[in-house]
């Protein structure tokens, strides 16, 4: 784990929204042993999350040394306003996914340099307080964004409270932040949208050839279209200017297919340049491991039966996809393993019965 | 098992190329016993798959009831047009990606009613002989594509040949066939590619907040160029109309992004019921499981030592997602469960030292 700062955190923490985020930051930092505060407009949040153990009300003496702000995007601003002035001491954060204008209306309210924002990239598809968890935030990246006229013990803040709930501070303006989730969240969102509403127009029994790539496209086009025309309508700009570049290369494809080949490599070597910038294991993985197939029966325990095989075959598991439809009477299993010992776990399931190959 | 047609496979196969796809032809036809005969350009291949099992060399006195062309897409109408006319008694079908080109090459030769397409939908990130495996086909759909004159005995043979290997036969005609796989394989891999695009604008720091989102959307991006050139040409045509609609409704997410909210949801809504249309469990995924989350420390052993610690667990595992990179300490595994049971599974992982939670 990351040091963390001296003096960090030093006092009180209020969270001011008891959902699914604010209760979980509540829980990570009681595991710290650091004093949480609690406030929600409706009280009944604030006696689940302090019943969870995610802290205790917040009372009229307290005078907190951090105030996070996890309520709806709408109310955000407003509520660091008020937390601003109440505290004229307090350090304030949030942690809205579009943080530019939050930051803009907050510049314009007294006490704005004790404001930094703050984005932790973690989420669950349950919300309010019982859903939350104290290792929601582990190993994820938690965006800090100063304001223009933030202190650095603002910034300070909340580094070290990225840091206590285990995330990875990012720091960077909410102006950066804002195009860098418009390119790796919400174009990618709106793109998976509009390959699976193409679908609506498949013919007979055409959707009966879909594969696991049409799967991976087009996953995250099944999430609530509420929320993301929230989030989407608050970054429309930076999504607008992605988008455009987009219709461009759309453009260059439509024109070059059946047409103009070296255009259309262009396009797509483009493409693979991208995946490889992705920060992991992703765009090298093809030769870096051996792949081995596993075949699984679409029947209960089934996969139990494979994770305990594979655990105790001794041989260790880079990645692990599973590829199965409930229409099929067998699924399959891509199990990735150090390039060389692909044979090893293939005999080794074998032996146990099962259908693996490379 | 579906059970085979009375009759099916009256004679010897012919497998004609010993690649991937046609070496595990071989291989899966000779665990049912079915006498196979292999051809190949490269007489070191037919050596290959001979001592691989696959079958034996072709002899000048065979006469194959099937013969099955498994050879690179540029030599497939002619190699299918000499089958036709060497065996006049045989059926021929191939394994191509792309059938309509090759339909109306062989509509032209005699004999072409003794012809039936055919497409297994599976296949590897390796190639050659030494990659080919009895069960590659196992499970997967096999198009097949009967064309104008078929005679019902030519489209029996590739039906009864995709039992045979253990494939889903889905008979379709080939135009057919080509708009479903420019629906859900060509225009998918397209929208990928301008997704992972877009990446090599990336300024500073941005990447890091890439997530599984990100991920999920691009992987296929990383694909071959050369092989997407290639099929991308041969079904330009439909891939093209289907792209004509996805800029239609990439105008309009342009246009109401920040403007008409109203519009933004339409089309969010019908990426939605898009999903919901994919055979299998994808869409529904999320209210009908309970997602307990791990983390994984990126170390050799941690994913081996959870798959036996899950599997042991007595609980049924419905899906299991990774979602790790090598850059950060900590990965996540998300384990799906029936409804009820993942504070069971979350349970027996804490009592053997894991940080799991909903």
């Amino acid at each position: 784990m990351t040091a963390l700062s001296p003096g960090a955190l030093d006092g009180a923490v209020l969270v001011v929204g008891c959902g699914l985020i604010g209760t979980s930051v509540g829980l990570a930092l009681r595991t710290h042993d650091v004093d949480v505060a609690l406030l929600d407009a409706l009280p009944a949040n604030v006696e689940v999350a302090v019943s969870r153990g995610a802290g205790r009300p917040l009372t009229d003496r307290d005078v907190p040394f951090l105030v996070v702000v996890a309520v709806p995007p709408v109310a955000v601003a407003a509520v660091v306003a008020d937390a601003l002035a109440r505290w004229p001491d307090a350090l304030v954060t949030d942690v809205t996914s579009v943080k530019s204008g939050v930051q803009r209306a907050v510049d314009l309210v007294p006490g704005s340099d004790r404001f930094a924002g703050g984005h932790p990239m973690a989420g669950s598809e349950r919300s309010g307080p019982m859903a939350a968890s104290a290792q929601l935030f582990e190993g994820r990246p938690w965006a800090v964004t100063p304001g223009p006229t933030s202190r650095p013990a603002a910034l300070d803040a909340v580094v070290d409270l990225a840091l206590h709930v285990g995330a990875v501070p990012i720091i960077m303006d909410s102006a950066d932040h804002d195009r860098a989730v418009a390119l790796v969240s919400h174009v990618p969102q709106v793109m998976s949208t509009l390959t699976a509403a193409r679908l609506n127009d498949a013919e007979g029994n055409h959707l009966a050839l879909a594969g696991a790539g049409l799967r991976d496209t087009t996953r995250i086009a099944a999430s609530d279209s509420a929320l993301w025309l929230d989030i989407l309508g608050t970054n429309a700009q930076d999504v607008k200017a992605v988008l455009e570049l987009v219709r461009d290369d759309l453009d260059r494809v439509i024109g070059a297919l059946g047409a103009d080949d070296a255009e259309l490599e262009r396009v797509l070597e483009s493409g693979r340049r991208g995946t490889a910038l992705i920060p992991g294991k992703h765009g090298s993985q093809a030769s870096s491991v051996d792949v081995v197939h596993v075949q699984v029966a679409d029947r209960p325990g089934e996969l139990s039966r494979l994770m305990t095989d594979t655990g105790e075959s001794g041989v260790n598991i880079e990645d692990l996809r599973l590829d199965h439809d409930l229409g099929r009477p067998v699924g399959l299993a891509e199990i990735a393993v150090a390039v060389g010992v692909g044979d090893s776990l293939v005999d080794a399931l074998t032996s146990r019965g099962w259908t693996a190959y490379r």
